[in-house]
């Protein structure tokens, strides 16, 4: 292998994920990047740009040394529906998901082959997902399940901060219940391995970290023995802190990464500044795998101004990701 | 009336209240200011500073305007505890906690008396208010109960965002039963009248405020329908909004101010950027009342080195307020 190569999947074909590849590669943002998708689709996004490139189709990954520059090399997995350029814009439609689903599949097969070294996926919708039949509520779930299953993470990080989530899509109430010991230790072995830390932060649950028991008990029965036991193993962990301030301190500085119990304590620190730059990495996987932080924008799709930045930032961390 | 006049409350004298009040003083932030505490407090705290200045002690609010420039304005309660400023720093004792709620009483009255507009109080010890047998957890609670008792809620704000909390000290799991449509719509009207708004932003509950139901019902059992009842009262609200990115639009202009359910999705927004600039303000309230972001800050407590960034905040929120 030589330079690394990072697989790009086109995403929800109505969507904005097409026309956020195209013009990634506009940009010089993915040099070193094949698209796994519909050439028709990626033909049709490449028409919304101004001074748009032509479509190269590649038979596999090797080819990309081939690919003549000015030139969006697209690998097109076998079987995909006809008529995908065709569908409108911005409705959920069973074919958008399927394709999306099948772009998926041969990117983690190319990767399990070695062919690349990293998936970055543009956004699927879920909607389309379940309308196609996809056993998988997502990206994350699917890429679990085909790379063997093991428990993973999400992370969200941006140049200042990086989070990795204990719970995620569920409500509220089902997440307190889910902030167990267990998943905390493995949420800090799984943030440990993945090299982001090495000092780890990890946020309470409850106001002021439960000041003691007064405001909820989950930080004294679970979440403080479990951070105890990631320093046994020798993980760098500290807290748990209150979750009004460690995100801050770690901000400035004074952690790599913070561990967050629930899906918007962590978000709404890492998105308070903005979402162009933020990155959803998946942790916990056996490769390296990125994506943007934000959906298939259904209302602007096909309008050619979709904002490509947190697609390019999912590139940007691959790469550094791969070189680690 | 002439000037606005602010009373300072000088807050637990073993902790850091004392002099960053002092030191605000000799940076010229609180021109308008008197504070309420001990003469000897407030001396030993002047004595922690360069170029400190004498303290003048006043019988009232109205001999402000005699008090000479470049000195300290002290109004002492009555029956303060002797000795106070001999009090070990850093250390809870009962005493401290006493002469705090004594100096916020004694405010209080001057307030009701036309004496003085406004209330900025310098951090108390939750501990050493319950050690001296102080009825209430705290400053809100105290506060809210010597005005007569109506609702009040706390708002957080910085230059950038205001966030007014729906719950606040209580744990996670027990906050979201306090999410009632009650407590949701009175929270509106509280912000509404505050002239914080116009234009408030409803932050959700569960991740992606529920995704139609799928992360949690509360959005739309208890939080839309408690956010429609406000419009329909004249209250410029929208939502309820993903928590992830509602405090990020509003950053950006989008609202004025935001409603938030819990604790820490309010004050991980508003802290994010640092503290220093973090006001606190009790809305509701026939009079304002703000204080400064953090607590008694023990570990410092006596050294000089306390910044009054926040209090001073404090004080211009005050003053803005009282000019509307």
């Amino acid at each position: 292998m030589s330079t690394p190569r990072i697989l790009i999947t086109m995403g929800d074909a109505a969507g904005i994920g097409p026309e956020i590849v195209a013009r990634a590669f506009l940009r010089g943002a993915a040099v070193d990047c094949a698209v796994v998708g519909d050439v028709g689709v990626l033909r049709r996004a490449m028409a919304l740009l101004s001074e748009p490139w032509p479509v190269a189709r590649l038979e596999s990954v090797s080819d990309l040394v081939d690919c003549p520059p000015r030139c969006l090399p697209v690998i097109e997995p076998p079987g995909l529906t006809p008529g995908l350029s065709a569908l409108p814009w911005g409705i959920v439609d069973a074919r958008a998901g399927g394709a999306a689903a099948a772009c998926i599949g041969a990117a983690v097969r190319a990767v399990q082959a070695g062919d690349a070294q990293a998936i970055v996926t543009a956004p699927i919708h879920k909607a389309a997902f379940a309308a196609a039949g996809v056993p998988y509520p997502g990206h994350t779930e699917m890429l679990r399940s085909l790379a063997g299953g093991m428990p993973v993470r999400m992370m969200l990080a941006n140049d200042e901060l990086r989070v990795v989530l204990v719970t995620i899509h569920q409500s509220l109430r089902s997440a307190i219940d889910a902030v167990t010991f267990d998943a905390v230790l493995e949420t800090l072995r799984i943030a440990h391995r993945s090299g982001m830390g090495p000092r780890i932060a990890v946020a309470g649950l409850n106001p002021h970290a439960g000041e003691d028991g007064l405001f909820g008990d989950e930080e004294l029965r679970i979440i403080a023995p479990a951070t105890a036991a990631a320093r046994a193993e020798g993980i760098d962990a500290h807290g748990p802190f209150a979750p009004d301030t460690v995100f801050m301190r770690a901000r400035r500085g004074e952690f790599d990464l913070v561990v967050a119990m629930t899906h918007d304590h962590g978000l709404i620190a890492v998105k308070y500044l903005g979402v162009e730059q933020g990155v959803n990495v998946t942790l916990g996987l056996p490769f390296v795998r990125t994506s943007p932080d934000h959906g298939t924008a259904f209302d602007i799709a096909g309008r050619g101004v979709a904002d490509p930045s947190s697609l390019e930032a999912a590139i940007r961390w691959a790469r550094r990701s791969m070189g680690r």
